[in-house]
């Protein structure tokens, strides 16, 4: 007796990052490889006392099968948020609650990607992005990353070769790299995509999260049609919940309530009375305060210890916001040669090749700075300039 | 500009049962349409406890990403159950949790059906696994129901034809038809599979609800490989919650591992320690022994009350537990022109129409008794006789 399986899941790999993260488990190593906010800036007794309101007020409904869009008072205050944030008119039709972000990626693939449709996404691009649409076996395409943004040039160009189904961007604070498109950035895109049938996919797990410079509103301000947005509570509230959302309008909507439905019925409902109440009697925008005011000192720390240990021909992102530090090492030198030297130093990050499609051997690695103290982040940055010193030596030595 | 969807989404359906639930909002309406089990039986305050204690003592694991298999202790506590319940040695490596089984239906399919693939299913057969499956497109095949569980020579034969990917079948108190499979059933079951690649895929939701009669070992205890079992605490614990959990072994755990990763990272972890909290603090059986008091009166009366106010040429499923009962008229009566009838009258329930692939017409319907008190099961299955005498009355007349 044997299983044949789907031919799908030959196209999809475990997450490089989980893999990573087996080897972190030495409590020496000092990791910047996760992805994980830091705990300190978990409203603990917020969530406490909203599950005990919402349970002693409405326990028979609260605990009880519920719709698949996912609780109305919670869709309207996402939707208001977006209008006080970027004067943006939504409707709480438009909003789909699911398990996280991550749930729209694999919902918005269901709904529109066949097997070899083109897609385009960010190079380097989120991990994520690339497992979940990979079920659906689309051929992916990517446009490079500059410091404003996506370079417009190679995306005109990339759209009139494969008219790909959908554009997956993540415009704030990129993972892997940290870059924020310039608002110039975004009109361009925005014009570029006007004429054209390609969806486009703005996630925006970090956008709340700048703790330097101006919000910029989203490129679908510019762009009403073909557009989703998608959101999550796992960076301003807590990831354990998984609550997130996708904002889509019309037939798009439509197709994505029924893939929903399919999927998992409904997300898990108790959380969102709870996250809904947690936001009804608490203020949102002072909780995400003191979340920036803790990221911008770990981040300051970062960017300072790498001016002080890593040696000068390394390149390094300075974020406005968010949670990654994106280097770039001497050409020819690999990550993920890099990865095994700095093990053995005990600190650890994710190489850049997994951000790519199809390449290996790059020169780039994602540094994490919300989930290590202020310490750490000096010991593990020394010990990181120091493993980059050796290799960069070895490098050269081997090119000679 | 225009969106092209992906082929998959023709093939989907939005829930007939949700839509019909819609029509169950005016107040004036006795429903025995839907699925919800009892809010009698919800655990409220024991829930309460159990969040403000996971909350108090490890608030910063609990709100935090987690791992893609779910709360190890949660695992293991699932594991032994079925060791517990009936001698059956599962590993909480072979556990894997969900949101609600429904997730396992979505996850299976990704890992195992390629397009035009064959599968079967029982007829009639759960609307949510027709849902979940026909994302991936296969080719449905369907094997009868009788007093015993699945017609094996019927089943022997389909196999034989069609050679399908995977088996769906839900042994106990079967959704929609309330039927369980007999010992002898599933030894017979067994016995057909044992030579074949055709995965088994057990779905049980209601199992641990049963208030006549003695359980039944899963399939699975006489079939060691391509097995899979799907458990939920919807019915034992609470819906929201939206947990369950798939049973499966080896390269099959594998691949549902990365679909799930793929699909969501993981279940909600604060739900999931909450219930694992739940479950240390109290006593599952004794909370189980409530909710099968609570049922089996609100059985009884239906059976009773369809005893008094049914015609005696309709058929009548008496089962030994979980949430449904399964009506047959007279041949030739369609279950769809008496839902009319019965909404004039304010009943309402499912037709059998949607548990079937490709028919209509049918003389079938489900009633649900888990959510009605004994008085609204008087009233209610009052104005469903008044409506089926109408409905007779009316085919006879044409028919003649």
């Amino acid at each position: 007796m044997s299983i044949v399986f789907a031919d799908r899941m030959n196209k999809v790999q475990k997450s490089f990052i989980r893999e990573i993260l087996k080897v972190t488990e030495n409590p020496d190593v000092i990791s910047f490889a996760g992805g994980l906010p830091n705990p300190l800036s978990f409203p603990i007794k917020e969530v406490k006392e909203a599950s005990e309101k919402v349970l002693s007020e409405n326990g028979n409904s609260v605990l009880q099968y519920s719709t698949t869009e996912g609780y109305l008072p919670l869709r309207e205050y996402i939707a208001e948020r977006y209008y006080k944030r970027f004067g943006l008119k939504v409707h709480a039709n438009e909003i789909l609650i699911t398990n996280g972000s991550q749930q729209g990626l694999d919902l918005i693939g269901k709904v529109l990607l066949n097997k070899n449709d083109n897609i385009l996404i960010e190079r380097p691009g989120y991990l994520g992005a690339i497992q979940a649409f990979s079920i659906f076996e689309p051929v992916f395409n990517s446009v490079p990353l500059n410091d404003e943004g996506v370079d417009t040039a190679a995306l005109r160009k990339t759209l009139d070769q494969c008219n790909p189904k959908l554009f997956y961007t993540v415009p704030n604070f990129q993972n892997p790299s940290g870059i924020t498109y310039s608002a110039e950035n975004r009109e361009k895109i925005a014009d570029i995509l006007k004429e054209r049938d390609t969806v486009l996919i703005e996630d925006d797990p970090y956008g709340e999260i700048r703790f330097m410079g101006e919000d910029l509103p989203p490129i679908r301000s510019k762009l009403k049609d073909n557009s989703i947005m998608l959101g999550s509570f796992s960076k301003i509230v807590a990831p354990a919940m998984r609550l997130g959302w996708i904002c889509a309008k019309g037939e798009m909507m439509e197709k994505l309530l029924v893939a929903k439905q399919a999927a998992d019925l409904h997300s898990n409902y108790y959380a969102q009375r709870v996250v809904y109440q947690f936001l009804m009697d608490n203020d949102l925008d002072e909780h995400i305060k003191k979340i920036k005011r803790l990221y911008k000192n770990q981040r300051d720390c970062m960017v300072e210890m790498i001016e002080k240990y890593f040696p000068e021909q390394v390149k390094s992102t300075k974020p406005e916001g968010g949670m990654f530090l994106w280097i770039t090492l001497p050409d020819g030198v690999s990550s993920l040669d890099l990865f095994n030297t700095a093990i053995e130093e005990n600190v650890a990050f994710v190489p850049g090749d997994p951000f790519y499609i199809n390449k290996t051997g790059m020169n780039t690695l994602r540094l994490n700075y919300t989930n290590s103290d202020e310490n750490m982040i000096e010991e593990g940055i020394k010990r990181l300039g120091k493993a980059i010193n050796e290799i960069i030596k070895v490098s050269v030595y081997s090119t000679k």
